[in-house]
């Protein structure tokens, strides 16, 4: 970045460069023109008028902490059938305009039931999509500017404070400085896991085909566990994979499901030789059903041998990595290639928010960047700036940075650290209140802030009948599920993991708090006493 | 959707449907739980506080109703160099909280020197990234639900408002009704047009390879023409085309640049004597540097010859085709397979939204779904619903339906039609005042709100020595853009069209008047004449 050429030389040295450049007297003069143009159009429908959007924008702003105060007093999960709203709408876009006021009564009455709400403190399910002041704060100050971050030179800014943010998370998160902008490597903000997962992979083939040739894409072959995020399998559709050579390699309860790197090697020995190339590897810390930790040494350093590419996904647990007790789970992470995470799963920066970084950037780029005419800047020319839209699918991108950089500032490490053990210990006194009941049994040891538990086999005892096979246990379980989540007060998913049918109780809402475990152990139990009950008559 | 199956049967019974449910004695009841554990983790420093909410909620509306006003005293495109942002900020996070206003202060002094203000109504450079009220408070309510909305069970509303906006939407466009849900089509909101363009091209290369065999998909081949936006492109990279199977046919200005279908025909014939097999065509209504318009109806009738997937590619004039008057474009558009447009370019729904409608769901779903265990339920199982997470690349997606009803319903059609009709007649009076000047020119005739224009070589008439060449005038020009830009009154940007260096004039921002076109015509001709005196000199 250092290359010492003058960019726009001559053009702007009457600026104050480095500071915020006012026009102080700029309005008053503009608009020297037709006096009878002006007055034809002078517009109180114009679609930005600044006092309606300050009026406006306070409604929303008080609708929404009204909304949050009132979250407890709705279903947590939906509780409505398919097709519900379809019958309360027009069937066409009204011709004449409607107040705010009456679509936000329609918002009230109509949306909200058919939310799920997430950010209830009773939400359980899935993983967290965390709300946080400052990152709702950072959302909404990215829409009000509404720049189009795609290269450097669309808006310097949001390049430049992507750059200097991912940075602070890597080092928070202890990665090596190869994944870092001031190491050589560097970090960009995507939407979706699933989108990094399409970057990275094609980076890696376009990296492969150009040794072996672009007619061997058929031979590729991209491993992944039976636990891995299913973005990996979508990833390689997408990106020309033949479906043939998407291998899953089977994990199971001696490795708490955890990838071992033998079955790897086996199945990397045999595509070899089978005549296959071994492309990709997707690694995990954190998986989605029983947030199981892949033992990323080994695995890289099979990968390297095979040069192979290896991601990892962290996407729910990377966050966890900034408290120091979690670090050596990211042990061995020198060898991968790539690591994300989403920030907006349990990093308080709202959907959407997923953080990549990749120690060779060059390859993101020879597969991703394209060089139209129209965008061709002296920035881009000098090679001294990024632009991120060569590191991602999407040309067009908004100023995500700014959300993360106000979590990181209003809450400062030391917050987020007390944040994020907080859930994790919320976690553990539930995963504490399901050991200490016979009725109930913790399926694998929690890692973070997951319980994965069920009723277990001694809650049946003395019901033959039912007790009849691990499957009716499995039903069992879905139905203790269902009748707990279609009650409204809390709501948790499932996963099968190891033929087990598991229920998953995942913290991390943001207005969670020990009462609302404590509630949702209170009502877990009362539908189990009930079920036990209607199954014993 | 009408299949008789009764979802969630004997789980609601007690609940009334249709109706928002709410817990009145919710929040008393809850928390009956140890007490001890409740004060300890009573805690202040929530990342959701909800007076703090308002508070901070509140400051950051009139934080950017205050920056609108102001807007106008920023230079547009930001002034300054690479690395200035760097300087200005720490290595590393904080480890203390830091409060909202320093941080506030800080966006102020360090990040809006280095925004280009996209929302500045005299920013004409590219396509307008159109800010409103509506679309801006519906941006604030999606991320204050903070919902997850990968399939309709995740939140019924997000996916059934989705459905019934996009019907909206497409009734205004007069799509054929085969585009619609009531018609056995149907719309989806994605990203930004590239993502929309790898979800279609994959759905293409998947039917195709149905037919021909995986190993073929090196045979594949992908058409545009020279004016086809990139994303094209890079849809084809990823997607595992060979690049050397991506067909770019020439435009000429006889065809005002729009692709002929004789040259079609001419390639794809070659591509089929050569053994190839043609997948793909991206028509464009509005092309990103002349706002060409490429004929539908012959192109899509020579592409179903040869069983082609037509996507046109309307990212900026769709919103346009809301006004009958323009609705001729689309003349053709059922025999092409997919649509889309962005509405955040020229529908006034702030980044990003790009609506894609296909005529063959089940196209995309054959190539995008994952059935993962942990997401099966019963709606899902019922067939009666949307799983939107099967349309297009990203798992998570956020609830982007609920900004287009706000614009559509906060405006109505009445008030959208003018607001496009006016900026149409803006660019109309600019393209005036260029033609009534013999110092410039337009290069292209207007189709929508973009003017194409250029010092034109009478201008330089007398001096001999800069009239030797078309690239002495394309230098003269890039000079005065360039000029123009780094004065930061007017940012406007170029395009390479038939080898011509064209300054383009684009109309669309919210906040744009008269008196701002006749802003940027002054400034245009004050820099032209500095540069035409030097010039002499």
């Amino acid at each position: 970045m250092e290359t010492p050429i003058n960019l726009y030389q001559n053009t702007q040295s009457h600026l104050n460069k480095y500071s915020s450049i006012v026009f102080d007297s700029y309005p008053p003069q503009m608009g020297i023109c037709n006096g009878e143009l002006i007055s034809q159009i002078s517009n109180p429908d114009s679609p930005l008028d600044i006092e309606e959007f300050r009026r406006q924008g306070h409604m929303i702003i008080d609708f929404l902490a009204d909304y949050y105060q009132n979250i407890e007093k709705y279903p947590v999960r939906s509780q409505v059938d398919p097709g519900y709203l379809k019958s309360r709408l027009a069937d066409s876009a009204p011709y004449h305009p409607e107040s705010i006021e009456t679509i936000l009564n329609d918002v009230e009455k109509d949306i909200l039931p058919g939310i799920t709400h997430w950010q209830s403190p009773t939400h359980f399910a899935l993983f967290p999509c965390s709300m946080s002041i400052p990152g709702f704060l950072g959302e909404v100050l990215s829409t009000g500017f509404g720049t189009v971050g795609f290269n450097w030179m669309s808006s310097p800014a949001a390049t430049e404070l992507e750059n200097v943010v991912m940075d602070w998370f890597g080092k928070m998160l202890n990665l090596p400085s190869s994944f870092l902008f001031s190491g050589g490597g560097g970090g960009v903000l995507q939407g979706t896991t699933c989108e990094a997962m399409v970057a990275t992979l094609t980076a890696a083939r376009d990296q492969m085909l150009r040794k072996i040739g672009k007619a061997n894409i058929g031979k590729l072959v991209v491993y992944a566990s039976d636990q891995t995020h299913f973005s990996v399998q979508k990833a390689a559709q997408i990106s020309g994979i033949n479906s043939n050579n998407f291998r899953v390699i089977q994990t199971t309860k001696s490795t708490n499901f955890g990838l071992s790197s033998d079955s790897l090697h086996s199945a990397i020995n045999a595509d070899i030789d089978a005549g296959l190339v071994p492309l990709f590897l997707c690694a995990t810390v954190g998986t989605t059903v029983a947030t199981a930790v892949d033992p990323l040494r080994s695995i890289c350093g099979l990968a390297k041998q095979h040069e192979i590419w290896v991601h990892v996904d962290a996407a729910y647990a990377g966050s966890a990595c900034i408290c120091p007790e979690f670090q050596h789970f990211l042990d061995g992470i020198d060898g991968a290639n790539s690591f994300s995470l989403n920030a907006h799963k349990w990093f308080f920066t709202t959907l959407d928010c997923c953080c990549l970084w990749v120690q060779d950037p060059n390859a993101l780029i020879k597969a991703l960047s394209t060089k139209p005419d129209y965008l061709k800047n002296q920035a881009t020319d000098s090679n001294r700036v990024v632009d991120y839209k060569d590191w991602q699918i999407a040309l067009s991108r908004r100023f995500r940075a700014l959300k993360l950089w106000l979590v990181l500032r209003s809450y400062g490490i030391v917050n987020l650290q007390k944040f994020i053990r907080n859930h994790v210990k919320m976690a553990k006194h539930f995963e504490g209140l399901i050991a200490k009941n016979n009725n109930f049994e913790v399926v694998i040891p929690r890692n973070f802030s997951v319980v994965c538990f069920r009723l277990s086999p001694f809650a049946l005892t003395g019901n033959q009948k039912i007790m009849s096979s691990e499957e009716d246990l499995n039903e069992i379980n879905r139905k203790l599920l269902e009748s707990i989540n279609s009650s409204g007060r809390v709501y948790m998913t499932h996963g099968m993991i190891g033929g087990v049918y598991t229920i998953r109780f995942a913290v991390g809402a943001s207005l969670t708090d020990y009462r609302h475990v404590e509630l949702a152990w209170k009502t877990i139990q009362e539908h189990a006493d009930t079920l036990l009950n209607d199954l014993c008559v």
